[in-house]
């Protein structure tokens, strides 16, 4: 990758100017597990960290089939026509496996992905969930140093993946189908309780009353279910535009108010912090893993407190003395 | 605490032969935290955990006002009439702060109480929500060492406690009242989504046609957020004993079925397995907050994070290597 002979400031000077090129190589080298490039990436990130901050951050989740990448260019469409400079990411760690992940067809978002005041990036490919939210957030920030004041960060409904991302987003979109059957069967436990908005997609043609009426069932079971906030619920058509004007005028509503009070402001620095213990935690059980000294004795360990034979807690301790050697 | 001068087969046997005393000491036992206890206790619990297993394991939760302590008591009652032999445990870290904390006030539970096929044991003082939801963890095994075989673990309805107790438990009873209104409020998001039977308490007199309609209202609910199986809700009253019989009914149908299809061994196997990472992860995270050079350099740290200076990926590298002493 020769464009990485760049002195880190040609990258850091690109993106800051808005040059979509630059941009995508800068983002190219974020996911680069090269370990020459990690250093070079370091700095550029730190260059860049000051200049991000300043979008409105949305997660948008939905089973496949829901509509996601029609509702999401639709929108991008109408955020563009606004004046808004938007970016697409993904979070799909399971990008790697060839199942119709995320953003892998290249057709799709073709209309947005011309428009100047878009920048849309499909997920990096590989990685475990934790490494590819971790490159998701270092693209964030180089977006927002690009001047992108709204980012869309789409993730699958599949529960982990979202719950990494309402780590780095302001506000979570859940889009919806009508018809209380099989179709929703994919959503999983406690995505429900992320969201800020719920959008019911595809309210168009016959599908239009079923919609309003699933709407109603929603708002009513997230009255019961939720108390931290109302959870406006919406329905959207992407087909004639229908909802998705009111859809973005509730989700700037909810940005310009948490701007106003501050919550905005103590959640991103809280998501920071929070990212940072992540990241320790995940770093201590990587080493812990693969310490030769606890590694050997990981399968009997577990194959015993498996059984019931050996207690969590002692099992914990003695690899934890290994580990940092101390007693044993 | 001289009692703890007896050899671990004392407490064992003791245990094993269903003496309550013996069993309340036992437990005392596994909640000290003096250096000295903690050898004998280990030695304990390794002689009672092949005895452990045989139990009904209910974790219930609720809001405070909700009549979590008649019901429990109501319920305990019912099922030592059906011949069942029942213990009652808590997880609650806030009891050490005084405020009206679950089975503090002695009154409670005092019928119950009396039986000798009951055993009431209030909540660990002092502690992390880790360390109290251990102990109970360990009590547990020592009541179903003892013959107890239905553990019902109370809990506050603050969380955190909860998402502990799901991993000790076979099933979550969540109680509710009647009524939408702010004595709701209290309910943390998350909480629904563990529950596996829903009550909603104090269905008599005036309140039953209410309550009926609560219940219908969270039927509807569940049925839109909860797609892994199907949440039972039920109306009951301490006072009259309403319902409570078909509450137990449908917990026993859950474990019958469970226990036929392999579900509930299955689970049990994870949840100790996840247990132990609980542990291994716990006890990475306090080793490494306290080595001295992390220690040394965390305030700095974070303050660089949380302003956003310091990305939180080199700030957790850095500690990381000083840590485990690799690179710097």
């Amino acid at each position: 990758m020769s464009s990485f002979s760049h002195p880190p400031d040609y990258l850091i000077q690109g993106v800051l100017a808005g040059n979509r090129r630059v941009l995508a190589r800068t983002i190219t080298l974020f996911e680069s597990r090269n370990p020459d490039h990690l250093r070079l990436a370091a700095q550029v990130l730190q260059g860049l960290a000051p200049h991000g901050g300043n979008a409105l951050r949305l997660g948008i989740t939905g089973v496949p089939g829901v509509g996601k990448s029609t509702l999401i260019e639709g929108l991008g469409l109408h955020l563009v026509e606004r004046g808004h400079r938007v970016a697409v990411l993904a979070v799909d760690p399971s990008s790697r496996v060839s199942q119709g992940s995320i953003m892998g067809d290249k057709t799709r978002m073709e209309e947005l992905s011309r428009r100047t005041d878009a920048f849309v990036r499909p997920s990096p490919s590989g990685g475990t969930l934790g490494g590819v939210a971790a490159r998701t957030r270092e693209a964030m920030v180089a977006c927002e140093a690009a001047g992108f004041d709204v980012i869309l960060v789409e993730t699958v409904g599949v529960g982990q993946s979202e719950t990494a991302v309402k780590g780095m987003v302001d506000f979570f979109l859940l889009l919806m189908l009508t018809g209380a059957g099989d179709e929703l069967q994919g959503i999983k436990r406690g995505i429900m309780e992320l969201a800020d908005v719920v959008a019911i997609t595809k309210a168009d043609g016959e599908n239009r009353e079923l919609a309003e009426r699933a709407r109603k069932a929603y708002e009513n079971a997230l009255a019961l279910f939720r108390f931290d906030r109302e959870v406006p619920v919406l329905t959207t058509s992407a087909l004639n535009g229908e909802g998705l004007a009111p859809l973005l005028d509730s989700l700037f509503r909810l940005y310009e108010a948490d701007k106003a009070t501050g919550a905005l402001f103590n959640r991103r620095k809280a998501q920071q912090v929070d990212w940072f213990w992540e990241l320790v935690e995940e770093g201590l059980l990587d080493r812990f893993r693969y310490a030769p000294k606890v590694a050997s004795l990981m399968d009997e360990t577990l194959a015993g407190v498996e059984k019931g034979e050996v207690f969590p807690g002692h099992a914990a301790r003695k690899l934890l003395d290994r580990f940092t050697d101390e007693g044993g």
